[in-house]
């Protein structure tokens, strides 16, 4: 994979000799870096590109070129990428659109790229790629005007962007900000190399410390589970900004990059699960970096971190305390033991949460003690130090001193209020994440300690065709997982017992794995207390569905019903294409379902994470025993999310499951109503 | 008032010699700007300051000067107050602390410092404030170490701050961006004159257009009211940001200021009353004063501005409408006709919400042509424009075009994606909001559209001891307002009627006004349908409620039982000692109360803000035949909520009433429960 980052010889294809043209970008760029490695313009109808030799084709090269830039449209590119592989080249980008999009002509060209590729030793990169670029090597391999621009700071931070144009944006952005990068990527379409293959290529090189992911899309999620789990074992860190958080975004990726945009709960829940940070501004992919090295990945996750925020101007403390608590962190002011080593360096630690040195002095020692202080107390995941006017003209007082503590037992972060980019610089050189907003540092807190290390999973979709199973056939399958439905049986519509076969008032519901809405089709009767009214309810079953469904219903349910319920729940399992198994737990009830109060993890999930979830989903607080009201057994529901969730690796056929209502109880938890879907081959199923 | 803000002579009290201490930065800032108006060191131990003729004393001045800083402690400086009210100072700005919170010291000097200057013409500004800049004039009267630097801009912008350090903040970073400053000032602890007071006294200053507010606390909304008010009138636009969103910033304020940080949904709608738009960031305060200048002032406030989204990069593009569209801004694409005349002039408007012009390519025309066929469509509310990489090296292609179309008949704004410092600067010189980040923009974009004409209130707080009506009382008064309670009579405990006195079944309740929890006390008995069991639940009633709390009840209410209802809602009216009064309206039920699914109005409000609330109460929509659900009557709730907000107008005693549960029926709505407390004067009251 060297020759897709550092490769020793280029070839570009296609470059022009108008300096106007994006396609005269490359090599102008190349020479203008004084890249070092052998380059080679390809141009069939002029003896020369900007003034130096071109070669008519790649067969005429004197050697086979690493990396070959194919600058051309679709069609000639695909030529061009016949005569690489031909040749044996290993690195192609292409920044041809055309192979994007669901009309024929670009499915015939991607499959006829694959085609090329297979088998031979070739990777391609893109297509529609604006290039890469190798900071120390001075590698300027890209389309991008921006990089017309090249004292970029070498630094140790890759970006891989599914957006072409962004790796302009991020470069110009972080240069300002004073912050270095290793090298930079348009992964394009991905129709070879994915974004998380090209990262993974990139782990071995000492020089890149950690990853900014600039996202459109999901696909190719196992080569970015792959990715980030490799990164973590080296502990570098990876933090990600993702297109289409809201529905409008999404459907754009969708247009923009030709990829699916798929489901933002479930970019979500794969982004924590790889232990990826999600940042939700460009600011804190960039600034929060420095941060999220600092910590290390734990097991669980830490969704509420205990922030400890000194400043020296109240006003600029308080907004950061504002956007920490907003996003969810615990700002908490310092235990009584530590105030009062506080005070013992002159520094009133205050009341509220908020450590304010207005009082005390914007002074280096007063600072740097206060820091240590905190630091050694270890009652914080991270300390925010808030420097005022001060470090814009004397960074000696309240700057400095942040920048001395780095490198201390608790990660050290700086919100700077004025507009000081001299200081902000020295925080970084000393290794503190320093920030020019609060929202960009509250941000990037809570993004760095969202993550956890990742779980390997397997989340290849089961292929064939899914089939619903009925009520009793989906009871079965959820019972052996463990999650126990009320007592039923089954009758045939024409015998009728001498009694009720559990004990009443029961429910009466048709069986039939054509009718997922028993109720509107007039399967379902409620409250029967003795034989006499199952037989009517048995005959109005089976008439309601022959007339209304035209399903003729041979045999029903018949099931205690449950009375003493503390409250409902649903749980669900459900498949994304990109991300896998999903579990999903939800309040009863229409408000909950209106007002959107869910809980979301891949699937399987561990207990611990049964329990973030029944935390997460605030309505739940309700069967918590809320304003005296009955406690539910939470525990016992934690244990059938659990169960549930684990019907996807016991029954890899599972693709949809759902029991609502579940009713949590007092004592235990038990299923009313199920619905499995599985995947069935040829003449297998019911 | 030009003595605060244009003095002709300035006395600076305690005026250091010593160049490290704050006391000595006023005088030197304002020998370092050259501010060329009267100006007197003040200081009785030493011949000159920063050498030059210091004065003994104010009495000994050649002339009253029109504005007095004195920098010295608390008790020396009410002394200096006094001279001055004496000698007839115009304004006298003080910088000390110890005029703020509880303690009987702080106390004490407030009282002597009203005392000093009631009757007398000398204003006040502080304590505690780091005092006042007149960028025109030059004059940096200020002891904020920001200021050492003093190429500030000349602009419209008048900052007001309750927070003395973010002044320097917010000047070096809106001189950073190129933004100009009328103004800025620090109110400090405002004990004479108010935030409110000081911004209209500049209304009539023509070379200040928009007002950026940075808010603390409430404190003097009246006054607040009325500079909105007035500054509405003249076109002015008035953006704030409040800290405090977060309980724990609230708590901060609260201590830091000394002023009463108040409630956060009061700040919130009082805020939103005024026609004031809120920034949630320091960054949207300064880059959205251009937009919300653009904006005229609607009589109802667009809560889903329509946006059109143009771009010369996807990825940016993407950004922009990701965050407009999540915090609830419409990004629409152009009509069928208006995509039309895009394609006449070369430009595929694509499907999606976004105008990506990447195809069409990045030229002036192109952007230029997009922009005028959007602004005359009248089909948005802003365009915001996007330009790439090319706005940092070539901002003819795309952002002189921007440029040129300002002032156009629709708003325009524009992020730009690479760090393009130039192009900010050329965008915002013609007029264009200009943001560095999509946060940003978006931010700016919602809080100038949730602007509307201030209405002018009575916010005052009726005096007296508040007491709690009984049920029947409640029910009068509210009846009297509009709202129609469920059949009632009122029966003596011993007078049993021949048959019940309203439509059966009836709940019987016990009637005082001191039980505000009946239920809990025993004072409820449901579903009686006969005589016989009236006369039982009216026993059990008097017996348990005496046992329970003691007290005797002589007379009970006997009312009709609801049913047939669609739903619950919570009704309630509430004052808030800064906001005034306001009116709340929930879903009933424990979930609704558990995810906080309220919307909130000052009250009085007309049936278009009643409607707002029903919208805005998320929950509601189960009330309005969601899926398949039968329809509740809306409209009578609508009138309701109106009626309910009325009682503030019509009975100033009201301090607060509550409807709970109002029932919303097929055909209007009822109120099965209310409670209303007034403020009685002596011997008054039931």
């Amino acid at each position: 994979m060297s020759t897709l980052f550092d490769p020793a010889s280029v070839a570009i294809v296609g470059a022009s000799d108008n300096r106007a043209k994006t396609t005269a970008r490359p090599l102008a760029f190349l020479r203008q870096s004084g890249w070092d490695g052998r380059l080679y313009p390809i141009n069939p109808v002029r003896e020369t590109v900007l003034g130096e030799r071109a070669w008519p084709s790649l067969r005429e090269l004197p050697e086979v070129p690493e990396h070959v830039f194919v600058l051309t449209g679709a069609d000639a590119a695909l030529e061009t990428l016949e005569v690489c592989a031909e040749l044996g080249v290993g690195t192609v980008s292409m920044l041809a659109d055309g192979f994007a999009g669901t009309g024929s002509k670009a499915a015939a060209r991607r499959e006829r790229l694959q085609r090329i590729i297979a088998g031979s030793g070739t990777r391609v990169l893109g297509p529609s790629t604006l290039g890469i670029v190798n900071v120390r090597r001075s590698l300027f391999l890209t389309a991008n005007a921006a990089f017309a621009e090249q004292d970029i700071t070498p630094g140790g931070i890759f970006v891989a962007s599914q957006s072409g144009s962004v790796i302009g944006a991020i470069a110009s952005r972080g240069n300002a900000m004073g912050i270095g990068f290793a090298g930079l990527v348009s992964t394009g379409s991905e129709l070879d190399l994915t974004l998380g293959e090209i990262c993974s290529a990139t782990l071995d090189d000492p020089s890149i410390t950690s990853y900014a992911l600039f996202l459109e899309s999901l696909q190719h999620a196992d080569h970015l589970r792959a990715f980030a789990a490799a990164a973590a074992e080296r502990g570098k860190s990876v933090l990600a900004y993702k297109l289409g958080r809201s529905e409008a975004a999404a459907q754009l990726s969708v247009s923009h990059s030709g990829a699916l945009a798929g489901n933002e709960l479930a970019a979500d829940l794969l982004l924590r699960d790889l232990g990826i940070g999600r940042v939700t501004s460009l600011e804190a992919l960039l600034e929060g970096q420095l941060l999220a090295e600092a910590i290390t990945l734990p097991e669980t996750a830490v969704l509420e971190p205990r922030v400890a925020v000194v400043s020296t101007t109240g006003g600029g403390g308080a907004m950061v305390v504002d956007c920490l608590s907003l996003r969810g962190a615990a700002v908490v002011g310092p235990s009584a033991e530590t105030a009062q080593r506080l005070r013992e360096i002159g520094v009133d630690p205050g009341h509220g949460s908020l450590v304010d040195l207005t009082l005390a002095g914007t002074r280096y020692d007063i600072m740097k003690g206060t820091l240590e202080v905190l630091q050694s107390s270890g009652e914080f995941d991270v300390i925010v130090a808030v420097p005022g006017s001060s470090a814009r003209f004397h960074p000696e007082l309240a700057v400095k001193p942040i920048a001395d503590a780095a490198g201390g037992a608790t990660p050290l972060a700086a919100f700077v209020v004025p507009e000081a980019p001299d200081a902000l610089r020295q925080l970084r050189a000393a290794g503190v994440a320093a920030f020019r907003t609060p929202e960009s540092c509250a941000d990037a807190v809570i993004a760095g300690f969202a993550r956890r290390r990742p779980i390997m999973r397997e989340a290849a979709q089961p292929a064939g065709i899914a089939q619903g199973l009925d009520e009793v056939a989906s009871y079965e399958l959820l019972s052996a997982a463990g999650v126990t439905p009320a007592p039923y049986a089954v009758l045939a519509v024409d015998e009728v017992p001498d009694d009720l076969p559990v004990a009443g008032p029961v429910v009466v519901k048709a069986i039939s794995d054509e009718l997922p809405h028993k109720t509107d089709a007039g399967g379902v009767v409620l409250g029967v207390t003795d034989v006499e009214g199952l037989a009517t309810a048995i005959r109005t079953i089976v008439d309601t569905v022959a007339e209304r469904a035209g399903i003729k219903i041979t045999h029903v349910l018949v099931q205690s019903m449950v009375s003493g319920g503390i409250g409902e729940v649903l749980v669900g399992l459900v498949r994304d294409p990109d991300a896998g198994p999903m579990v999903v737990l939800a309040s009863g009830g229409i408000l909950a379902e209106i007002l959107g109060d869910r809980s979301a993890r891949l699937a399987p999930v561990t207990k611990d994470l049964a329990w973030e979830m029944i935390r997460e989903t605030r309505s739940l607080v309700a069967l918590d025993g809320y304003r005296g009201r009955p406690r539910g057994d939470l525990d016992a529901l934690a244990d059938a999310v659990v169960a549930i969730s684990q019907v996807v690796v016991t029954d890899p056929s599972v693709v949809e499951a759902e029991v609502n209502p579940l009713i949590v109880q007092r004592d235990g938890v038990v299923a009313v109503d199920a619905m499995v879907r599985r995947v069935v081959t040829e003449g297998a199923g019911r």
